[in-house]
């Protein structure tokens, strides 16, 4: 292999790939990035235990004098590119398994890992693949991938259910303290289609995806599913198993309904979060709606101290007085992910799970569960 | 104590009074915030086992209505103030040992420390006081404190020995790879004076420091230092012991001598240090000028690969070929804190110190200690 190619570009595509590469790893192959050239293009595949990536540069900036294939000491490699001078670099295979780097006034050599330990990763592409714009895909897993639990204890609650019934893609996740429910309406029907993809991959696929307006591409496998966007292959395991029956906890009918100016119950709940008993790591705060249209939040740990806040909706509230405690982390991190800056907040019965919708945030809710006080 | 307070002034003075106060400590007292009201000021005191912080605020935003003193949690308090809403803050101390804060719609209790467990820090004004302009005294410490030694071994190292021989102040300080020494003029005459300040105490008082052109009064005593600045009084243990004579370190005559583009050698030893042999947890690098009036860059780990760069200085060489190894780390720190864009590395042999000068730096050196290699 020996290449010279655009220092700048060469980076972007290495931070790229870098989201799937291992630091800690049993397979010493996995802290490797393989570098592909073939014709006038050139792939950068990493790997990890949950994803792996391909990403292909080609055109402009890269000019091949000999194909070949080289396992790169990844963190060295991403490190010595990020630092050279100079707007191109030269990469030539050398004797001994040596990769040179040149640039600039640097010569630098590094030792090469053992190409015949890499696993072979394939990147394989279905036949029927469902489209969604990039946006949508961003705002789907922005709006539950945060949901998902973080305790291994039940592996299938730390992946987002999506499913496809038609035209219709939905995303669930949950935790012991809540629900996010999104649903989008797609360009095209699909055959029904069910999976459990693992949070971390989803929010690891996040940092690539830009804003812009073009379309991804899934496919879905067996037990993989593999995002195709720009000239980006995002490979990802899927976890087995069934995903929990989750409509039913989603109340029917709504007595009481309150709007919030959303930033002042955040602020609120926030405050009261600082002194509160705790359920664990969970600091657990108290919603009261009281009579004269005013809502109460409030805490108290005996040892520090106590919060009382008054929160005016903004509109008149619908139904009659009542009290609720819940886990403030869960529902503050639920309101961050609308884009409303209204919303309304939904209840069925002090012992009963409530809702959060917004009216900028179509066919999205998110459901909080309250927690026993004495 | 009841006082109507602005937020924002009250929360500005008590993150300068944060800087010292306790987190972890054996006296839970440390872990408070003494607020003391009297007449029209309002003044905050923080204290660990290094430094102590006493922050005067009077004038506009305040409101006394009754004095007094009290002792808060002061975590808490400085986080309940940072995420207040509306202008301005009432405290108010309850019975039972209670503050209660209010501002916009919250109502806040928190329960107060006792006052009787805090230690009597006495903030003691000497007739004899040292003046310095702010950036003066910020330029030496940011020139001087990064080179403390952080081992705790020889204590005496983790302190800049700080002397004044009538108008000249100097401060010194080394660990075991390199020394910084810098020089200032002052605008008076004064006792000779030779104490050691904590390293970590000047980096908390660099952070209170503003870039202004106020002075700052210095009271030394027996073993504290006081440093009055503005509103602010910060009080620092100095470290006892005889500090070590470094003047023999600093060779007289180089004759070999570089003058380098400062941001050139800086990227070609961080390149350098990617991939290098290690003294402990030091990266070492090596230096070779050369016939051609080429510097040489180098280093080498057999198990990773090895970096050549190739610096060219900006004037002749003066002298004759030589090759050095040193610890990258001091180096590129010592580099960092010039403010000329070119310096002058000053050689005396192979394995004498080499110094580093720089032409707007002025009566500033920073001595690097070579290393041996196979």
């Amino acid at each position: 292999m020996r290449i010279q190619v655009n220092k700048d570009r060469l980076l972007y595509h290495l931070l790229i790939a870098q989201k799937a590469l291992s630091s800690k790893t049993p397979n010493p192959a996995l802290q490797g990035i393989k570098i592909d050239v073939e014709g006038k293009s050139l792939a950068i595949t990493t790997s990890n235990s949950d994803i792996s990536i391909k990403v292909l540069m080609e055109g402009n900036g890269l000019d091949v004098e000999k194909e070949g294939s080289v396992l790169v000491p990844g963190k060295y490699f991403i490190e010595i590119v990020r630092r050279l001078d100079g707007q191109m670099v030269s990469l030539t295979e050398g004797e001994d398994n040596l990769l040179r780097i040149e640039a600039d006034h640097s010569d630098i050599t590094l030792n090469l890992l053992d190409l015949e330990d890499y696993p072979n990763i394939v990147f394989k592409k279905q036949s029927g693949v469902v489209e969604v714009n990039v946006r949508t895909l961003k705002t789907i897993i922005r709006q539950t991938a945060f949901a998902t639990s973080t305790i291994e204890n039940r592996p299938i609650l730390t992946g987002v259910n999506f499913t496809i019934d038609g035209e219709q893609l939905t995303g669930i996740a949950t935790d012991s303290y809540g629900l996010s429910q999104k649903k989008i309406q797609l360009e095209n029907t699909y055959d029904p289609m069910n999976v459990i993809i693992p949070g971390k991959s989803l929010e690891e696929l996040m940092k690539i995806l830009e804003n812009n307006q073009e379309n991804v591409r899934i496919h879905f496998d067996q037990n993989r599913v593999l995002f195709e966007y720009d000239n980006v292959l995002f490979l990802s395991r899927l976890l087995e198993g069934n995903y929990p029956e989750t409509g039913k906890l989603i109340p029917e009918e709504y007595p009481v309904q309150i709007k919030f100016n959303k930033e002042q119950l955040i602020t609120a709940i926030e405050r009261a979060s600082l002194l509160s008993s705790r359920d664990g790591k969970n600091a657990i705060v108290k919603l009261d709606v009281r009579q004269d249209n005013v809502v109460e939040i409030s805490s108290n740990s005996p040892e520090i101290g106590r919060v009382l806040e008054e929160v005016h909706p903004v509109d008149e509230i619908v139904g009659s007085p009542l009290k609720i405690a819940f886990s403030s982390k869960y529902l503050l991190e639920a309101l961050r992910v609308f884009n409303s800056s209204e919303v309304i907040v939904k209840f069925t019965g002090e012992i009963r799970p409530f809702v959060i919708t917004g009216e900028y945030d179509e066919d999205m809710l998110q459901l909080v569960l309250p927690v026993k006080t004495d």
